[in-house]
């Protein structure tokens, strides 16, 4: 039995892991398949995590995570975790993809959320030179110059009305004529000088080099095509969040969450069940920011701590 | 008129208006009346701030942060802020000791909370150095060694069962023979192996060298002395919540407190006011963390960015 599992190893799960064992907690495994580190590291820029004032990486701003966060006594398990479940007796149940089940007083979920990706040819290949899911992260790379955005929904409006405070022009593509958002924020994008809409139209190819994102070629429902030379597109065509270890056999969740599915937390970070946690860009409300995510983390670890000491 | 009011330039507040400045706001004003950097400048040492991996001073960890936070257009006011008010017309005023008044589309207040000292001889020198008031922050230092807690109240109880986690044993040193702590904290208390009561009992002196905190010298009601041999000494007497600038003349808030003071926000540090935003020590279930209160102040800028852009 051990006090406290941790489910991810990005920089919820790392924080987390931190303050519950500096705090003397001393059974805390971090069950992450992969490197800590996670989806930040696929960032080519950051340089909005306060303290790290010079440009870096996504690698480099993580890279010494781990250990500062593991050198108090949390164990790291290279292993995926399929399934959380709590006992009647209180005691959680992590199941391990390949082994036996890992029995836990506690349970903090840091799984994040992915964006999802369109589909478009050119787009893995230049994802973070140009190719972006998040408009606070990257906006401001583009300042003055004009950028693309892919998408119909409300966070895709909401995204290009961000950029317009940065960016010269946003151009909006959406492949139908009418938007899936709220009333009100497309009046906004209406309103807004700088968004120039490309209705009835899709992205067929991201055009690049070795530098970056050069252009994107558009195609209308006439098929006709033309070239937007941009050195920026934002994608948001949907968020996967990444729930499915709270999935119960009937699909329900463990714990309550909203309609996207993201977990619904407190202040403490605390979710509907007693004991388990979320931490990161999973909950509700989520900034998705390293450092947001790693206060959450944070509190997570300090509130497990306590939950289990009681 | 200006875009933002920060109101304070400690973790909260410099992330606010990084994350304000570089979505694009343009007038942002962070008042300050010192050096920016905050309460944690006073401290000796801290090793949990995620990706600042080796140990640093409070001075140290901030160093980077005015510049940084500060290259995107963010100004910083030396002024004091008396007062905030907002007017039927949605505008803040912000009331600055000295000068005019600045008005304000929108306003972070981040003034934090500040632990009460209990005025014992000493306790002002030594403090940063063996004097704590956060067992979270310091308890590790004192790793399987002995400490002493004064105070009789839910924090300081609460703190004591949280460093029985790291260290060998716990002097808790109360004034009454009763606590004003809640019965189920007590009852923890009670049973704790690690917690030795030291009741009816106050500090005169606590004893110290260049290196630090070396005993604490107790005396009870019959006027008997002794000295424990502590190398470090929490002191929980109480909070001063910094919310005096959200005062109205008549004593009330300008927007929901708990029973202590504390602002009550949701997870997007919006207050009951509209377009007034908390972040940091002073709103409720504050972590007291430099990483939460800088999570705290990004999801505060990117918020009031959205509020003055609607």
């Amino acid at each position: 039995m051990i006090d406290l599992a941790i489910i991810g190893g990005g920089p919820a799960g790392l924080t987390a892991g931190l303050y519950a064992t500096r705090g003397g907690l001393k059974e805390v495994v971090m069950f992450e398949k992969g490197l800590p580190g996670g989806q930040i590291t696929g960032s080519s820029e950051i340089e909005n995590y306060p303290g790290i004032a010079h440009e870096v990486t996504g690698m480099e701003l993580m890279e010494p995570w781990p250990e500062q966060c593991m050198r108090f006594g949390m164990k790291h398990s290279l292993d995926e975790v399929t399934k959380i479940s709590k006992r009647d007796d209180g005691i959680f149940e992590v199941s391990v993809m390949g082994k036996d089940i890992v029995e836990a007083k506690s349970v903090i979920v840091c799984t994040g959320s992915t964006p999802r990706r369109a589909g478009i040819k050119g787009e893995d290949q230049l994802f973070g030179k140009g190719v972006s899911t998040c408009a606070t992260c990257d906006g401001f790379f583009y300042k003055n110059k004009e950028v693309a955005v892919l998408g119909g929904g409300d966070t895709a409006l909401e995204e290009a009305l961000y950029l317009t405070n940065i960016c010269s022009k946003v151009y909006l593509i959406h492949r139908r004529d009418t938007f899936r958002a709220s009333p009100i924020t497309v009046e906004r994008i209406m309103k807004n000088d700088k968004i120039e809409l490309v209705l009835n139209s899709s992205v067929k190819e991201i055009l690049g080099d070795k530098m970056g994102v050069t252009g994107v070629t558009i195609v209308d429902s006439d098929k006709n095509e033309r070239e937007l030379a941009v050195p920026g597109i934002f994608v948001f065509v949907g968020m996967n969040v990444n729930n499915g270890v709270l999935k119960n056999e009937d699909g329900s969740f463990i714990c309550a969450t909203d309609e996207s599915g993201n977990v619904i937390v407190d202040l403490k970070m605390k979710t509907s069940l007693k004991g388990l946690f979320a931490a990161g860009d999973l909950r509700i409300d989520a900034a998705k920011q390293v450092v947001c995510a790693a206060g959450d983390g944070a509190v997570a670890g300090m509130q497990a701590l306590e939950y289990v000491n009681d």
